[in-house]
Parts: structure tokens; sequence; C-alpha cells
């Protein structure tokens, strides 16, 4: 059994990739909430969702969010009576919304209705929250806090960050199933997520950092940072903003003494000696997902 | 200027056909939000969307309730994962509850939202929800206590009513503008709405019985009860039920001294000589809406 620190989409293409394998061992994903929200009065949780979607096979490969032959009705109504359209929810990606908040109503944790989900879009992989309760990433920035949504979605991530708080990790509990998963793991793997907005506010939650070290030899880390830049949403940027080296070497200094392993792009061959020098194994492959070769490849590094 | 105290489909019509007027007043409803309900996380306020979609236009008359031209692609999706479809929410009419659900979460007040969907929807009649504050009727029945829903939606109204308790109604506080078109209308409308589950919900918020009561020779009331049936729904049933006459003549008690004329139709003019013994003003024409012969002839009774 593995265990994945998960993000989004980064994490869901690794999750995909590691169940193409021959034999598959079972998976366990340990998911950040620090991005979810609740608009409209409904509970959206925006990285559970892009693994469910990916893993079900529902998502739309193109854009890298939402889900393949997506409708749009509710949103174009919305609009056209004056509502706030600017996060776009599809009519099917609706129903999930719909269905996990009157369910949390009902008293069902996100545990378990990530769990209700999972089965019901027959996705194999266990998909935990890395807590139930609230937690909020924040950004400082040039125009004053800004929730997760409005910094990525609403801002398309082009404004400079100070400053990144994930409100009430301190307080948050780690659920028994999430400090399951990361002890009872075969290994533990850290996706290629990114490191401050994803896999942070993970870690951040009491407990999560100290059993992740715990286990640092069997914990193996792909960089999510190729050849200086995140092939996905804001990880460069960000790291640049706070200070960090825009390189795998940074993300690993980022993590520090949690990881055992990491996996580098052959774009960053170079690397390997600093990496090395700095204590840790190190595996080279290709690290861009999406095509069956290079998953396959990835997921070979990863699990071998 | 007139105020109509109104439930949902039968105050809808009867605002539709006073505003078709040659020369309408200014009208303002007093509307009943105790089958309002949250659902999904969505504040659902369904008497309020049945009179705002008819006055725009964007009803169904055929069926009596949702759009014209609704699509279902969301409850589709939200029955197909398993989630709760028994109270059918259209694509349309979802945005209008997201709408209401994120202004209400914004700190804006049903009156406010009502407003602002109106204005939205071209609709020139003033919309006033009796209360800002949460109401709920509920339904003591052989199944148990209900909601609003579960026993109009659910069971369909078929199973047997032993009272109904309007729950919050006693806290509850009329907004200021529900009293003020109360004290300012040249007429007070009780629309042909259920008596006991659409108007009364109104009346038991405090000082809201009185301040009709204090215009009585300005009440004007249409019977919902024609020739000893309801057109539509169960105030027939739950009259029956609740140990009242099932007759214009047992809604007349029911109200008793609100009210100073009485609206009934052609089929039960038997029924004048009672209600006038009683005190009541009468008028005779026909009550039943949808041809607009019917609804001048409805309108002309009650605003002569």
């Amino acid at each position: 059994m593995i265990t994945v620190l998960s993000g989004g989409v980064g994490a869901a293409r690794l999750l995909r990739a590691l169940r193409a394998t021959s034999h598959p061992p079972e998976i366990r994903a340990v998911v950040n909430v620090g991005d979810d929200l609740v608009l409209h009065g409904l509970t959206i949780c925006p990285d559970l969702d892009t693994i469910l979607y990916t893993l079900a096979g529902l998502n739309n490969d193109q854009t890298g969010w939402g889900l393949a032959g997506e409708s749009w009705r509710v949103m174009a109504e919305l609009e056209a009576i004056g509502g706030e359209s600017w996060f776009r929810l599809g009519d099917r990606d609706l129903a999930t919304h719909l269905y996990r908040t009157q369910r949390l109503a009902s008293g069902a944790t996100k545990t378990m209705v990530s769990a209700e989900l999972a089965s019901t879009l027959g996705v194999n992989v266990t998909l935990l929250p890395v807590t139930d309760d609230p937690v909020a990433t924040v950004f400082e920035t040039a125009e004053g806090r800004l929730s997760f949504q409005e910094y990525f979605v609403r801002h398309h991530h082009a404004v400079r960050v100070s400053g990144v708080e994930i409100v009430g990790a301190a307080s948050a509990r780690a659920t028994p199933a999430a400090f399951s998963a990361l002890e009872a793991a075969h290994r533990i793997v850290i996706a290629p997520s990114n490191p401050i907005i994803s896999i942070d506010p993970i870690l951040q939650v009491p407990g999560v950092r100290d059993a992740v070290r715990a286990r640092r030899d069997d914990v193996i880390a792909v960089s999510p940072i190729i050849g200086g830049v995140a092939l996905k949403g804001p990880a460069d940027r960000l790291l640049a903003e706070l200070g960090h080296d825009v390189s795998c070497v940074g993300v690993a200094d980022f993590y520090g003494d949690l990881v055992g392993t990491w996996v580098i792009d052959e774009a960053d061959a170079a690397h390997e000696a600093t990496l090395r020098d700095r204590g840790y194994d190190v595996r080279i492959t290709t690290t861009v997902m999406g095509r069956a070769d290079h998953d396959a490849a990835l997921a070979a590094a990863v699990l071998s």
C-alpha cells in the first residue's frame, strides 16, 4: 500500500499513472483541503474533485479543470440574473457540490462523502481529506488578503504574493484515516503538486509533518519544477516571490528532512549532485505526464 | 396602492390578473415564507419564486410549478450519483437559488434579494417576504412530523394531517416594509391561497393579524374553495382534516373578523346569504383564473 500526499491536477495525473501500472498497489491519497470553499452555499472541494473526476475518466484533459462534455446552463442563467459567475461551475460538477453539501448538512464528514463519491464513480483509490475540519489558504498580496479562489481564479494568480497563511490549520485535527494511511504505507509519495499551497497545507495540520518525517526513508517526492518552471499553475512564481530557489533543489530545501528520495526530470539531471550532497537519494526520469510511456516511466520510478 | 397577502400559485395568478388590468394600481405582495427550505445548502423560497416566475412570464402554466423551457441536467446527474432528487430543481431555477443563497451569505435579507430578482426579471410588483427571520411550517401527520416539502412534494400531500405548526412564527419579526404595506394600502387583498399553510403563516407573525384586522373594512378575500373543492393543492383536504367546513363559509369562519368583503365563485352563490348573515359584504364572480376574461372579471371584483 502506498500513500500519496496530493493537491489537484499534478497529483491526479500521478495517481492515474500509478493506477495504470500492471500490478498497481493499493493506493490512498491524503488530499489538501486548503482551497475548499463555500460559494452559493455549496461546499466545493476542488482538489478532491479533480482527483475524483480524473480517476473516473470524467475530467477534461485539455483544460486541466472541469469535466469533459460539461454543460453550463446554470452558470449562464446565474450570469443573466447578475450572480457571481467568476468561479465557473458546470452543470455536472454542480451535482457533485449539491450532493456533498447535502450530505455534510446531514452530518456526514468530507471523508465519508469522498468515499461515497469514489464508490459511485468507480474510483478505486481511497481519497482521504487530511482533515474534516475547516482550513483555508489565504494569500497576502498587493491587492490585500485574498482567498485561495480569489487569488487563483479571479486574479488568475497574476498578483504578487508576500505571504501565505493556512487559516485554521493549527487547530485542525488530521483524520484517523489520514494518520493511518501515513503510518501503514509501504511508501509515502509526495505528488508533484504545488509545495506551498497544495502540500504545505497538508503538512501544517498538527501531527502530519511529524508522521511524514518519521517515515523519511520511505518518502519519495516528485519535483513539480522542471527546468526552472512549473508545468501548470503558479508554483514557480510563488517559490520565487516567497524567497525560494525556483528549481528542484529549491523545492527539496522547502521540504527539508521530510524526504528520502527525489524524483527529478531528465531536464534537471545537472541538479543530481547537489541533491545527493544534501543527503537525498535521486531518481531521474521524465516527469511530464500525459503520454502513456511517460506515465509508465514515472510510475516505475516512484514504485521501484 | 393595494397589498396582497400571498402564497404561491393562486396568489401569483391573482397578482398577474391584477397587473393585467388597464390601469393597474401599485401592487405590493406580502408573501408567505413558511415553506422556504434549505436543501443541498441552497435557500429556496417556493412562494416568492412562483410569484417572480409567473409575473416575469417564465413559469410553466401547464404544470403550475417550475419554469417553461426548463432543463434538468443537474438533477439528472445528482440522481445518477445517488443524491436527493425528490425535490426537483431545474437548471434555470437553480440559478435563482444560487443567487439568493450567495446574497444571503453576503448579508443581504430575503427582502433585498426579492427586490433584486424582481428588478432583474422586470417584475413591477413589490415582493415582500412577511419576515426575514426563519419560519417553517411543520405538519403533524400519521407519518410523524413532516417539513413542508416532505409533506407537499415527497408525500404528495396524501397523508392525514392532525395539526400544523408554524415553527419560529412567534419570535419572527415582520419587516417594516411588510407592516408599511398593510398600513398604507388602499385595499388589502387575501389571495385565494391555502388558508392554513399559505396565509395563516403570514398572519401568525406577531403584529400582522392585528394590522390586517385594523384594516378590516378594506380587506377583501378571494375564496380558494370553489364548490367544495380546491382547484389546486390540499386546501380542501387540510380544512376537512383540521375540522373546518370545506366551503367558502368554512374559509370565512377560519379568517373570522379579519375580512370585510368576500369574493366567491358563481358556483357558490348559494352561500351568499350565509356570508352576509355573518356580516361580510359579498361579491360573486368567476374565480377560476387562467382565461383573460375570467382574470379580468376577478380583478374587477377585487378592485372595484
